[in-house]
């Protein structure tokens, strides 16, 4: 339930489930981590989109996530994760830059650092991307919801995230310029 | 000639000619420059658009560039000079972030700095814009010209551009992941 | 008294008192904004550097702040304003890069944006600079208090800080690492 | 010898050889690229660090690279890494924030994108990162080579370069400001 918010299993992944978890404990997993938003006409961001998802019973909200696999471009990854976890018509805008705004480090030890995955330690290069359609909760995502950037910075969001995610959103909107005051 | 390439003098502005002549003595002036480029649907640049004038006879290659204006946000002065340069029908993407790839530094005396500007000390906030409309040169611009990445880098291009703006160019496509080996 | 924190007037302005006043109508002005900080060995933020000062006997905590001059490089801006607001031993160490991590953009109109200054439309490149040497205030600070990024990411401090400088501190905490969960 | 320029196998692997030959052709496996820099005074980069390394009879220059080890800060990596290849008396100043200035993505396939790597697929996040020690090669390096930014954007010393590594140290030279005109 605190793992990082890699909804589904990933449905085309170059290792076996087995094989995955042995290697899990051995190298740090190339992630990508994206706050997906609605923008105004003048690029500002007018909503971010998060997911609501439940893990045994227990609700929460997360990001986008998911493995970068091997031989696939960061910009590849990007798109194959916005589609698993927004459905194909989302009509993502994938950033000019393959420079994240931010790297998240999840660690399995609790406490280690900012963000915590039980699973893995897994290093997350970190986007916000424009999404121009329409979205579909796909998988073992319930639903996406709208926050205006006020009430996605609030501490009632915040305690909703799981793995110190929220730190990485309002990071986000620092970084968008519009962290509330 | 040698000026930084903000094609004509702008329409809107809060100075008379003879005011801004005396303040660029005194100040730095800010602007934004950007760097406008069209892109597959992975976001990588496929084309980079240079605008062709003329001065005085001799024709050079530029960036999209002009002043932000008092109580303008810098958003706005993206969105007008895009206008200016590029026309009504450009539909630029304006970034999520205000931050600048760049910050591109002119100064008005020949070999201070990589910028060179001869009317003023101008510090330019630095974007790459994706284009998605189509474009029109507007006043003293003579045309549009798009290039592709592998062209836009060349020492041809470069010596075709005034004031160092092929450094800023050639670090444009650096940031997008698109500099020529 | 909620003008940006720029603490004294500047020693070597190009411009009269009068005619600054003047130009401060016409056009944005040109501003760097430091957040000072102390390192452990791994570059990893200890502390945050805010300085006090007293305006008509209302206290405030305010990041570093200063015009860039006419012919002035935002290197030689940096190091000089760091110098007027902690003195001439605090030898920081200039950033690699002219980029920003952030630019701020104060209007003289209180609820335009996230930055308010009273006095002007300033748009300040800003960094996190680390100090290695002693600070001592200068001129109109009171003091230089150093936190830990926890206390410097509190609502108190927060509502100790004017022109929504508090948000600019809270994303170079972002940009850092260190903004607390 | 067209590998990315990660000197000598790491001494503390968590991997076995073979074990780690296994991973590579399963998963990207995250990296550290580091252009070390001298600096003047003011930040601004005086010379540019080399490593100049023989593989089988053929000479090459390279970065500062390595990989990041399973529950390894990115800054430890940094340290660590730094160390292997510039020695223990180096005094880096590692960078305040972890972000990168760039992500350089090596592939086992010629001509697949900008950076190959024979033995694997790489991500490295990119640093530079000023050296205020002394450094010694260490192991296989045969020996460190301190260039001026205008040598190290030369055509010849990007043909010295393997794996694309050219590229990188050019957009770092552009990300501080001094690539040549």
């Amino acid at each position: 339930m605190t793992d990082m918010a890699e909804l589904p299993p990933e449905p085309s992944s170059w290792l076996s489930d087995r094989e995955l978890r042995q290697v899990r404990s051995e190298l740090p997993i190339l992630y990508v981590n994206v706050v997906p938003v609605r923008t105004h006409a003048t690029g500002q961001i007018s909503e971010v989109g998060l997911l609501l998802r439940a893990d045994e019973g227990v609700m929460s909200r997360a990001l986008v996530a998911g493995r970068v696999l091997f031989h696939e471009t960061i910009r590849e990854a990007l798109i194959r994760n916005l589609e698993k976890d927004l459905g194909l018509a989302a009509l993502p805008r994938i950033p000019l830059s393959p420079t994240p705004f931010a790297i998240a480090e999840y660690f399995p030890t609790q406490g280690f650092g900012t963000f915590f995955d039980a699973r893995q330690h897994a290093v997350a290069l970190s986007y916000v991307v424009a999404i121009d359609g329409e979205c579909e909760p796909s998988q073992n995502a319930l639903d996406i919801v709208w926050l205006s950037p006020e009430e996605a910075a609030t501490d009632d969001v915040a305690a909703e995230m799981a793995g110190g995610q929220h730190v990485l959103l309002r990071h986000a909107l620092a970084h968008c310029g519009v962290l509330p005051a």
